[in-house]
């Protein structure tokens, strides 16, 4: 067994990596709108990309890449549904950044906010050109990528495995709205010291991705600038396989759980698990369709033990099922089992406090096969129709 | 061609029909909460139900019937996962209504509110026994099954054919949330002295449903009650097959918009036409993906002409489509014409205002094909949360 210990420094924890973030004037009132990740040798990459059709500009130019060293990211501008010029905007800015640093291998970009507007080059460029490469600040670039996420989210974790050799990796996202299963809707960016290449990388991260982001729901929307990008930089000289999967695994579900929590106006973190279901992807299928439901998620934010309507989600999910073999807990609390309704008054005021915490889980038994899958969502409040009937403004 | 002409009346409009409503105390205050309709003659029916695999009690009940001349309908209890109690309920109420009113044959039930709930016997019956089964009062049987509604549904035409014989066809309908394309989520009974077979209707009503309640949207979430039944007792002896069916789908068309108007916190009424999609089927997954598109029904409630979150759902649908042959038009304002983004201030000023009209159209052309589908759906603000997190209480 490795030894994995949470270390500070976010994607700069990792040898050879540097980061910083800085206003280019996109958002308001200075705050950091553009960031970079640069690790001062060659990178073997790793990627998973939104499945919008209408995928951004920096995701078509990004996708199938293995080697970079670099990459460029911004707040406020999608460069989504700009046509040929999202493309070429992207390279222009990024040769330029090269002209500039000659030791940019490949340079990457990636973009977060408002969908059909140009990328504003001249603004991203006036500080990105004055970008100090050797600078360490993970908290500033953490900072710039959030659009409407109340808090930065990165950490970082330390492996030392049985030979003795150590590999740092670590990671910073932003998410908030639009986070959906279909591929939780975000930005994440991975680094690491670990020695493994890009074809060894890929199976592992889309593996990981299906049960951490790609269990998170915060409204069902996916966009169109989805990405989670993996830079691997071997400079530790260490690889243990199955301690980087493990690893991999605790950053995106720490990552994924941080995302959901600070979902536009969520209140709550609650995680479903749908056991009993005729196969892992109907396990699937109904977790989702329960996180992304309307009627669930204002029942969550009520604080209203309503258990009628995680039964009606589940019938409506298209899943196989039926009520004389379903069950429905909130965390230990049984309120309906294999057909028999259990909720009581007693009942009632049990589920009631489960439902007042910050975060708990909640299960259903379908009762019909061995499929498991596990959800993460939040409740829908005021607060995220707020959110979005203003964000353009 | 037939002549139609808007007539007073809802369910009681067609000759031979009865209806009521009263309070049996199930909602506060005295408001009305239990209807029935009552044919003096045997009616032929057809009906279209939930496909939620937690259908409820009073939908199991009644699927399959093709004759009947009665119905009993109550508010604010579902007698959903109410196990065989359920059933056992219902044939323990309608037993004593048969008792009571020898004139019922094979009486149904139809019920609306929470679930999880033991069906209120006692109550229901205390007015059901009182019933005056000559009354012709559709108002109060239109009020009586209303829950979240703001307003009562209901409509009637007088259809005379060209040999100069007429019929008469009306319905009411309650709605509100839970609205959704899978069946929209709803209560609509619809009464005529049209001289037509169960068997005839039955593919009338499934082809006109398609089109009109299911393509309605408030919140994507389907219940476990959905039902529309058609009662046809045949008193007029007239049919023009044709004439019948452009009559219930005008009938089924203006209540599907009715409810999706008075959608829980709707404020608006958007029409969503896809064109273009490379077939049908997928002209109407895309639709509703739209209708139901957490992100763009509060750009509509913001009045945000924020037209890439509509690109950005349409691409996440799963329908063919690609941003170059992409059209996006709120009425007559083209803002997105074939990959050229057509937005400026003057586009935008106009796009907004057409977005302030409480009813308007979005139509959006993929440009890969012939498939055509329209769903209807509303915006979603602050009245929903609030509707939903309290509702039990």
């Amino acid at each position: 067994m490795c030894n994995v210990t949470a270390i500070e420094g976010g994607v700069c924890a990792a040898t050879g990596f540097y980061a910083d973030g800085r206003s280019a004037g996109l958002k308001k009132e200075g705050a950091k709108d553009v960031a970079f990740i640069y690790s001062d040798t060659l990178c073997e990459v790793a990627s998973v990309f939104t499945t919008n059709k209408m995928a951004a500009a920096p995701v078509r130019h990004a996708k199938g890449v293995t080697q970079s060293n670099f990459i460029l990211i911004n707040a406020k501008n999608a460069n989504a549904m700009t046509g040929e010029h999202g493309i070429r905007d992207i390279e222009a800015v990024l040769e330029q950044m090269k002209a500039k640093f000659p030791a940019l291998h490949n340079p990457l970009m990636s973009s977060t906010g408002v969908i059909g507007v140009r990328l504003p080059q001249v603004k991203i460029l006036s500080v990105a050109l004055e970008f100090d490469l050797t600078c360490k600040d993970d908290k500033a670039a953490s900072e710039a990528i959030m659009t409407t996420d109340r808090f930065s989210k990165s950490c970082a974790f330390e492996v030392t495995c049985n030979d003795g050799h150590s590999f740092r990796i670590g990671a910073m996202a932003k998410g908030a709205g639009m986070i959906n299963p279909a591929m939780a809707t975000m930005l994440c960016f991975i680094t690491t010291d670990a020695a493994i290449a890009s074809a060894q990388m890929q199976p592992i991260l889309e593996r990981v991705n299906r049960t951490t982001f790609n269990a998170a729901s915060v409204d069902g929307d996916t966009s169109t600038n989805d990405t989670v990008l993996l830079f691997a930089n071997g400079q530790s000289g260490a690889l243990d396989l199955e301690a980087f999967e493990a690893a991999l695994k605790q950053i995106m579900e720490f990552l994924a759980k941080e995302m959901v929590r600070d979902g536009e106006g969520a209140t709550k973190l609650v995680t479903y698990h749908i056991r009993g279901a005729a196969s892992d992807a109907e396990a699937e299928q109904a977790a989702k369709v329960l996180s992304n439901s309307l009627l669930v998620k204002t029942a969550l934010y009520g604080e209203d033990p309503n258990w009628g309507r995680i039964a009606a989600s589940i019938g409506a999910s298209g899943v196989t099922c039926n009520e004389a073999s379903l069950s429905i807990a909130y965390d230990d609390v049984m309120l309906f089992e294999k057909g028999r309704n259990l909720f009581d008054a007693e009942v009632e005021k049990r589920a009631a406090a489960v439902m007042k915490k910050s975060a708990f889980d909640i299960y259903c038994d379908l009762g019909v096969g061995d499929g498991y899958f596990r959800a993460f969502g939040c409740d829908l409040g005021y607060e995220y129709v707020k959110i979005n009937a203003d964000y353009r403004t």
